[in-house]
């Protein structure tokens, strides 16, 4: 039985050297180590590669070593472009909270990651190279091309600040907002971001100043109080069903 | 920083017995642990109870001992009355994928949670147990009253030929599929149930089978590739939107 699925799933990997066909691409470290121990892959196995600039590539299992695998490009396939619209603002939950967070938002489909340091703010030094290793093998998982950004921590001044000077409008979370989902007008030529506050929700102060900014526009995602990585899940979804 | 996110989340707990004000309501075990060594609360903190038959009160600790929290009930409120009217029919993923499926799940509204044995269903034997204190703390920190069932693991077969008889619609996750999700005509006045394949997804014969099947109405989640947990969060999340 557990052969059977791994028969079925398609093994991606993300490639940061450049991609065409009859090339041999050498693999060691940790994809190494995922191919080799993780997938049990043997000569002859199918690889799918892929980067942003190329696309994505079949390849096969040419020869395999103590600690590297050498595989060659075989055939260049046809990848669905998905767009990947929303920009997501969120106030950074710890440890597993917000690896779920930066995992299923990334299968969901995001433009870009903007990590905001509000007054309840959990998390405040993210370690960004751990969280775009989540990306990629989020992006490899989910049939993706594109990797989305993650930025360095933003303070809530001066996010809101920036926005002012921008041709984009923010969408916030907001639980007293009577503005459910459907009623949203979300204008797809913009920039458009999702803000999600964090556990314990905006402050007083904060909430006062976004309600006053013309360019923030609240909603409400109902009267279940969810936690903060859900509620930025959940606010994807519901955005990205407007775009397929 | 840490006391004031304290001071402002509202402490709820799920407590079995039957409420009522000046009712004292004994705390021992895993809700004392709680209450007095993660929340650290002393005597005169506010806690919120609920029970489904009751609905949710205010409570004050009365005395603190060593290993129990004597509690006084003082005032019933008002609580908002939220329908859970999903019931979610999943093949379990295995371990924090599984606990993540429940907790979110329950967070964002389901009805109950039907475990299905398929062909590529990775994990067959539940802790059934284990789940419902998930599911607790998941009502507990989401302003819910109602607990959500979990059934016992049924096999695909039964869980098909039991549907027949009944007078119920089950809309099937298929990537396949051309029906998006704002195309689905969901009636209300019926029981609805989300069915969502594992990893590795439903067999040929399994996807055959349920396609054929007048009560099963197949839509789309997209072109990613989703996690088995994050197809039935997604899901959730969509369904739960024409309700609110």
């Amino acid at each position: 039985m557990r052969y059977k699925i791994k028969l079925m799933s398609k093994i991606r990997l993300f490639c940061d050297e450049s991609l065409e066909e009859k090339k041999e691409i050498h693999i060691d470290g940790d994809n190494f180590h995922y191919l080799s121990n993780v997938m049990r892959c043997n000569i002859g196995t199918t690889i799918f590669l892929f980067n942003e600039k190329d696309g994505e590539f079949e390849s096969k299992i040419l020869k395999k070593m103590k600690k590297n695998i050498i595989l060659i490009i075989y055939k260049r396939i046809q990848y669905q472009k998905l767009k990947n619209t929303f920009h997501l603002a969120f106030c950074a939950p710890k440890s597993n909270k917000l690896d779920t967070l930066i995992q299923k938002c990334t299968e969901i489909g995001v433009n870009s990651f903007i990590p905001v340091i509000s007054d309840h703010t959990e998390n405040r030094k993210l370690n960004i190279n751990r969280l775009k290793k989540i990306i990629k093998e989020a992006v490899e998982q989910s049939n993706q091309i594109h990797i989305p950004d993650i930025y360095k921590p933003i303070s809530f001044k001066n996010f809101v600040n920036n926005i002012e000077e921008k041709d984009c409008m923010v969408f916030f979370a907001d639980i007293q907002s009577n503005i459910s989902f459907p009623k949203l007008k979300i204008d797809n030529t913009n920039s458009n971001i999702i803000f999600i506050g964090p556990e314990g929700d905006f402050s007083v102060n904060e909430l006062n100043i976004l309600r006053k900014k013309n360019k923030f526009v609240s909603f409400t995602l109902g009267k279940r109080i969810l936690r903060s990585e859900t509620a930025a899940i959940s606010s994807l979804v519901l955005f990205n069903s407007t775009q397929d």
